[in-house]
């Protein structure tokens, strides 16, 4: 196996180079301000070895990537009766597509998608606070993460909350649907504060492992999903975890990884790493940019591709 | 690892019972005629085994799995240049939707929704007679498989020729965008041709080989494409191989995989086996349905999923 | 002419017979109580006669007929600058479709399904407060109809409120497209109050008197607005105001009209008559099933198709 | 009154002035060589006398105003029948759109768009061979307008059979549903021959009298359709005569009207006069440029308009 933390350390020098960083997110101000020369990576092995390098320690938000921690969750929380409320496949659409909502009477294509994740966060909030079910939310990610300082970036969901009109205009339109239990404030209230939990590579790399190791982080021993579970989770973020990009992702890199539009993305090499990586500057179809280019790059020479060597 | 011959035997039996077989595809006689008691299965691992069961020797209509061998050839003709008449994403919708041929001008999302497939077929004429690319299609099918003996069945050739209005009318609106170089005739004329090719479970099997491993079939020692393009070929599977179904596949059987309206499945284990197994009764998608239950289980059992153990 | 009164009085006796009449609209509990039976018709022609039948004096909820009043009194705001915020089209959708508004970057295809109504609403805000606007509202509708009697039923707009969440959708859609220039709030809460005005038929068939005589009440000499402009309102009512039941409503009444889910009709036939119906039972595009056919009776009866003798 | 025939020599004076003209349809080389500085005009009032300008006695290609001759024949033959194979509603999409075809299962919106004339046009054939049918249509236009010298330009008719993907396309399309009951190439041969019948602007006026006086030509006394039939013809064109620039035609002009590629349009004054115009640039819905405006003109200094004074 080539040296991990040889690779990691060329890509984070490689990615310097690139003029052509793509456009950070500009619909909230807290993203928009955000140098796009920001470029990080943090990868741990199975045995637990972290190779990292660049802004890695950097705190970014997360913005969908949440969606992955979110439909853990939901999963533990409804099991497979969270199949009735979200489908599968992947959308053929951009991320904020209404469009095949209409078409399909308020059941989002997967759960990646915004109205998807809207539709998770209704089941996790079914009927209790938001303020509680948010809570547990976090928790959820410290405890994976086993940090305890990762926070939720007030500025960020309040922005959100004030121009976040697409994704209000989803969850509304999932209402008259009859697709939401909860009040539409509520559901959009906490969706907004999960997107806006903010992590740095490091923090976000050791978060995924449970996804890369059967279910089970090896760093505590606690297992978090069963081994099925964490398969299909993997899956789905392999088909849907880059919006319309997801084809191309898969084309590229070859493993399940969830985008955000702050530039961050984690990726999964299934029995081999956790892989979080960060750059704002985004591609057309919302995804970072320098991001995916790192990891091509990294599961090229760390030969992790799940499609064959 | 788990005895392989067992697990297929296992399996083999086990789908005698299965009352609900889906339904065959009606829209040929050819194919309407066939009995939906068969199940076929055959796989070869790395080391050249062959466990095969049920009636792996029967020769089935491979239709759109096809796809994968002309988008292999079209690749080595036209290489990346391919890239600009057909798309890498998955579509969202049926196998045979004409609507986001219109609202992408006639680019089709992928190699294996039929617009793609009919690009790609127009790709391999590239202003050649049909019958001689027809024939290295056959040819290149032959010798992946190492059987000489496989063959296309003129009947279902010349029934598709003349019932199959919905692949002319997408091949006419390719043309319609200048996004076919050919006849339109000629393309479907070779389109419906090589859909028509008939093969066993276990030619199917042989001639997946390549795939599983880094483009070189081991049994001949003949590489056939690069170990990226496998990779990439295997990547374009997994998202886009069961059209509106492939979500749902990956999700439940981790593997990449192409199906076909004649109800066989081309699946690749990278690393560990290629895989062909054939029932024709249809799930709502158009995909074969105990074939993918049956991939299912397989892939449980030998702990083939590429998204973990 | 044949004799207005007793063709009127016929038809309400008519349609006393009539078993299915339709489904009342259920989505609040305000129209969803109205008693089917109701059925009124009023008609007022160029002399000022009126003739009048059923329950023609019984106020119900206008709805989307308000649609019209707003589109007057924007137009006579912004002219044809209104016409770079919505557009002139059919749309081919039902009402509260979003997909167009997806397609086309949030302009709407015509001020009468429920976005270019939202996006007209806005143009007559432009800045002011809800609360002297919707003034204004009611003070155009009250002097149109003579009668300062004519309210907002404050119930139905309450229930709007609560439940319109499709409505919600469509205003914050507009919104994120940069398509309002007021706040959310304000827009729908506008909007859902003029829906709620509460009309009788006589009162209504007043109203409308301007758009049958070039933009002039004859009873009050009032020129609303110019002839041109009463044209083009009347036009844009038979190519767009059934939602997509328009095609049907021209082919078989042959008069502008503008319905709405209070089971409401208003309709012109230019020269000769201002004419309102009411019937609560809507058809599977949203419009009064029996105003329609009344409609079509008197057309025919009083050879009123604006489509020849 | 005004003076019919001076308004006629004024607005065709005026439209030599127009420097732009629009786009010359390019699709087959037979349209693309028509000088675009082409302008005529003719209108025959109610009492036979018939004013006319400019280029009105130049022969052009009627193209899909043949729709409105092909949809009387066929409701002569099929009654409301024909109903169940097209709808009555506009589309909101462009003439050649597929999209609604494949959501509606093979029921064209209405008989003016290209699939709804290729509906059409099967139901005229129905089991008969294409040569006797398309005498029959011809036959029908011949009678119409008093005038055996009108002709099939057979150069247009190949042109067309030769690169008329798209409606190939739609054709084919319709068929996979079921919605053709003749083969494929019987119905689009008889549907580009009868679009390649050439008239004049006189030729066509008179051909339109029927719709313009209750189904009867005055002219020769002969009725061709019932009076409700032409005002239901007459609504349809309003509707939908003009693809997705309907609204905006009855907006403008507000008269019923029927657009061909060619340039011509064919409008109806009901109880006026019947008019047809032609100039061969195009706007972007498809629709001849200045022959809206002189319409405009004419509906307005003539007060014409269905929709008032």
């Amino acid at each position: 196996m080539p040296d991990l933390e040889k690779v990691v350390h060329e890509i984070a020098e490689e990615m310097r180079a690139y003029e052509d960083r793509g456009r950070v997110a500009s619909y909230i101000p807290e993203l928009a301000r955000v140098d796009p020369k920001n470029f990080g990576i943090a990868v741990i092995a199975a045995d637990g070895t972290l190779a990292a390098g660049g802004d890695c320690d950097r705190p970014f938000s997360i913005q969908s990537i949440s969606k992955v921690f979110t439909l853990t969750l939901a999963l533990g929380k409804a099991g497979d009766r969270l199949w009735t409320r979200v489908g599968r496949e992947p959308s053929g659409n951009p991320f904020n597509s209404i469009i095949q909502l209409e078409l399909e009477n308020g059941v989002p294509r997967n759960p990646f998608i915004n109205a998807g994740a809207i539709a998770v966060t209704d089941v996790i909030l079914s009927g209790h606070a938001p303020r509680s079910e948010l809570g547990e939310i976090l928790r959820f990610v410290r405890e994976a993460a086993g940090d305890d300082t990762i926070y939720i970036d007030e500025h960020v969901a309040q922005s959100e909350k004030r121009t976040g009109y697409r994704n209000i205009a989803l969850a509304n339109f999932l209402k008259s649907f009859g697709m939401l239990e909860n009040p539409v404030e509520n559901v959009v209230g906490t969706y907004f504060h999960h997107c806006a939990i903010a992590m740095t590579c490091r923090q976000l790399a050791v978060a995924g492992r449970y996804l890369a190791h059967s279910g089970r982080n090896p760093g505590t021993g606690y297992n978090i999903v069963s081994a099925e579970r964490a398969r299909r989770i993997n899956a789905l973020m392999l088909t849907c975890g880059h919006y319309d990009g997801s084809g191309e992702f898969a084309f590229r890199v070859g493993l399940p990884g969830k985008s955000g539009v702050g530039g961050g993305i984690l990726a999964v090499a299934p029995g081999q790493a956790s892989i979080a990586v960060w750059s704002p500057g985004l591609d057309e179809a919302g995804n970072s940019k320098l991001g995916r280019i790192a990891l091509e790059k990294l599961a090229q020479r760390m030969k992790w591709s799940i499609f064959g060597e």
